[in-house]
Order: C-alpha cells, then sequence, then structure tokens
C-alpha cells in the first residue's frame, strides 16, 4: 500500500498542517516526509489527506491453487516463484489447520494440506505463459493438484476461499478470541522461518493458523485461545513472541504489515 | 534507486550509528528511517552502508525506437503507453536537438526529429507481445519509422545512442559549460510540461537538449552556455527558472532526480 501513497498531508501536533510531497512519480526534492508518516501510528501527527496512484486494471487474470505435503515445500515453491522473475500478482499460503477451518466453515472438501494461491496478471497470453511457468516449479517441489481457472465466476469462487480465510478460522472457535500476529522475513529464509514456527504452532495445546503473503516472505499467525483462561492467554503470548525472536534471528522484522501497537514496542529496540 | 534500497547504516552528527531497517521486503516496525535518509544530502548523517535489492536479468528483451513530428506526440505515446498498463522497463524521450547532437557526435543521420527509445522485458513471447502493442499506440500518434531489434549486438547499438547522448551533447560546444536540470511532473501532465518547455528553449539564443525518464513524467534539459559571457550565464538560469515554476505549477516537483543542493533551495519551500 505505501508505495501508492504519492502523498499526504498531515496535522502535526502544533496544529501546522504540512502536505508532504507534489504529484510527481518521483522526487528528489527534500525529506520523504510521506514515508516518515506513513506507518508512524499517529506519533508524528493525523493524516487527513492522501493521494494515491492508480493503477490500470490488469486486461486478464489466471487464478491458480497447488497442494504440497509440507508447509516448507510450499514456501519453496513461493520462494522459486518470486526468484524466477516471474511477475506474480498474488502468491499466498495456507496451511492445513487454515484449510480444515475453510472446509468446516464452508462445507467444502479441500484437501487439508498446505496449499498455495496465485494470481496472475497481464495480456491473456502472458498470464498463462506465467501460470504454466509455475505449474513447473510446483511439480519440481511435490506440488499436486495444480488447478487454474480464466472465467470469471471461477476466479471469484476460488479467491472466495483466501478472502473468507480470517473469518473462517474465527468461526473454528467462537468463543475464543484470536491473537492474530505477524512477521516477515528476507524471502529467502521464509521456508526455514514457517517451518521452526509451525513445529512449535504445531505442537501447542491451542488452535493456530497460518497464512502468508508468501511473494513478501511475511506470515500471520492467528492463534485462538479462551479469554477466560489465563495460561491460554499466555501461551499465546509465548508463542507470538517465539515467533518474533525466530523473524528477528533471521534478519526479519516484529511485524510486515499489522504495525507496532502496544503490543510490539518491546521488540523495536531488538529490531 | 530508492525503491531498491532494503535498509541502510548511518553515521549521525553526533557519532552514532544508525542500522535503518531489517532485511525484509516489508515491515511495519517504526518509522521508514531509511527513505528519509535516502536523498537528505548529508544533512542527517553520512550513509556508510546500503543493502540493495537484486532483481533477477529477464530471460528476454526487446529494444525499440520511434519518430514523431512533434515532441507532444512522443509524449503523448509515452503516456498512453504508462496509462495502458504495458509494464515497458524502459521509456526515453530525445528531443531533435538531443539527436542533432548525437549525429554531429558520431556520424550517424538519424531524422532529427523528437524520437522515443523503449526497452522491453519478460519472456520472449511477452517481450514481442508488448512491442507489438506499442507500435499501435504509436501509430495512432503519428509515430513513424518504427523499429525493433531482439538481437543483442543490435540492441547495444541501439541503445548507445541513449547512453551517449549526455556526451553527445557536451560535444556540441566543447568551450561552453553545461547547466543541468530535471523537473517532473505527473505523467498526465508530461506532454504539456515540455511542450510549453521546448516553447522557451526553441526561442532562447542557448543551445537546449531535452532528454527525457517519459515513463517516470521526468526530464533533463541540457543548458550549453559561454561560461566567460555573463549574460549566457543568466540566459540559462532564466531558463532553468521557468522549467521549475511550470513543473510546480503542474504539481510537480523541482527536481526528479538530481537533488536540491544549493541551487535548488530557493524553489523547496514553494514545492
Amino acid at each position: 500500500m505505501r508505495d501508492n501513497v504519492i502523498n499526504l498531508q498531515a496535522v502535526l501536533p502544533d496544529g501546522d498542517v504540512v502536505k508532504t510531497g507534489s504529484r510527481a512519480r518521483k522526487s528528489a526534492a527534500g525529506y520523504d516526509l510521506t514515508r516518515l508518516i506513513i506507518g508512524s501510528e499517529g506519533t508524528l501527527g493525523v493524516i487527513t489527506e492522501v493521494t494515491l496512484r492508480l493503477q490500470k486494471l490488469p486486461s486478464h487474470s489466471v487464478v491458480a491453487m497447488c497442494n504440497f505435503q509440507t508447509v516448507k515445500d510450499a514456501a519453496d515453491v513461493a520462494i522459486a516463484t518470486m526468484h524466477s522473475g516471474i511477475q506474480v500478482s498474488r502468491v499466498e499460503l495456507l496451511d492445513e489447520v487454515q484449510i480444515r477451518a475453510i472446509n468446516m466453515a464452508n462445507g467444502k472438501s479441500l484437501p487439508e494440506v498446505p496449499t498455495l494461491m496465485f494470481e496472475f496478471i497481464g495480456t491473456e497470453a502472458y498470464a498463462l505463459e506465467q501460470t504454466l511457468l509455475v505449474q513447473k516449479i510446483a511439480a519440481e517441489h511435490h506440488g499436486s493438484d495444480f488447478v487454474f481457472v480464466e472465467e470469471p465466476n471461477a476466479k471469484e469462487e476460488l479467491w472466495k476461499i483466501r478472502k473468507e480465510a480470517l473469518w473462517a478460522g474465527f468461526a473454528m472457535k467462537p468463543d475464543h478470541e484470536a491473537m492474530i500476529t505477524d512477521v516477515c522475513v528476507p524471502l529467502s529464509r521464509l521456508a526455514e522461518c514457517i517451518s521452526v514456527s509451525k513445529q512449535l504452532l504445531d505442537a501447542s495445546p491451542l488452535t493456530c493458523l497460518v497464512i502468508a503473503h508468501a511473494g513478501d516472505g511475511n506470515f500471520h499467525t492467528i492463534i485462538l485461545f479462551d479469554p477466560t483462561q489465563e495460561e491460554e492467554r499466555r501461551e499465546a503470548e509465548r508463542l507470538n513472541h517465539f515467533m518474533v525472536h525466530t523473524a528477528l534471528s533471521m534478519e526479519g522484522t516484529c511485524t510486515g504489515e499489522h504495525g507496532v501497537g502496544t503490543g510490539k514496542m518491546k521488540y523495536l529496540e531488538k529490531e
């Protein structure tokens, strides 16, 4: 998102109103205050206007899905795809717990294994060419059941799986709260980071779902816990803490998207 | 370039050494100090280390060139190309004076008219598909003599025209100095901004060459003047001043790439 913010207007603590830049795509004039204020979470001022860059809707897109036996294989395919230079529009990784949640919430019967979902965009020929290249990469990493669709309704139906993932996760334990955390590591470390994290998550008595923006090296974990049980909250915090430290030890960040707030302030100094 | 900087290390005025971020592709942890320090021209600290994002070399590329009767037509094609969603890797605009300089310096006989040069990258099929789409756009805006090459030596030979443009410009008047300026405007205003600027440049007694990174809305002007003639220096400054104000009036910036230094400090407040 932040790459699509051209400039913004903010009210500073002393009441001054600043506009951070022109509407030009690039500028070497003065400090990049736009990026400084984005993500500053209100500590520098209150954002009151944002100028966004518009993107052309792609003329064509393909949505694809593929199953894997291990989360490592799935992450390896995401890494290999990005490193191949293919300009994939979206690559999302859902672990087997997440797929189970989707099956339960929507009466589906998807194989409950780590799954990758892709979107390829461009001209019709190019979107299809990319799809077939990634199908080949997936096959090289034990991917199975690679399917892709081009028809609008079929694409919408397939993406629904990903779009409703969060709500399906919540629905697994309606009386529970969710601790939602995210970390991000260099892409080359993603498979290792998810694998190490999954070992701990799978061994925990809590139900934990993993969903990753795998092309960015970024993944989210939804940790479901009973808010009336203090030990469950502590267990959720222990898992969160472990994942953050694992990511930091791999030259990653304690949060890729969600921000710091009060929950992750304690990790900033180390990072 | 700045989009490819993942993090950096800088020495602050008090001697503190800071590292601005992790190696993750994205982060929501704390202020974006990387972007704040890039382009700060030494006012915040001295950059001592930079971590760059590597890009995969494209498997194929095509280089193309096309002539136009007016700089407005050429700029309109650059705008239409970018707005079409085609992911052009490079689109460079050279005005007729710049082409004359290249002919003089290299014994070439290129038509001395506004010229666009393109690079398309991707798979072989996709690079060619983009080329043909842009050929069509160029034809719709009175483009002529559209040529494209795919063979490595031929590509290198064609890009040489663009690569040696600056030196060819200097060679036009070896005893002169060059005032090199750059502005950047929203892409939709590029044709108008270059056209208005060209009217003034062409009417000036000084020799002025225009070369644009047209896909960004960014253009450079090389103004050649005799440093022993104070009035020529003043005329160069007048032209520079006019272009900056034209760009600012179009919600652009006084410098897209070159930076502020001491020469453009006076424009920062207005911008």
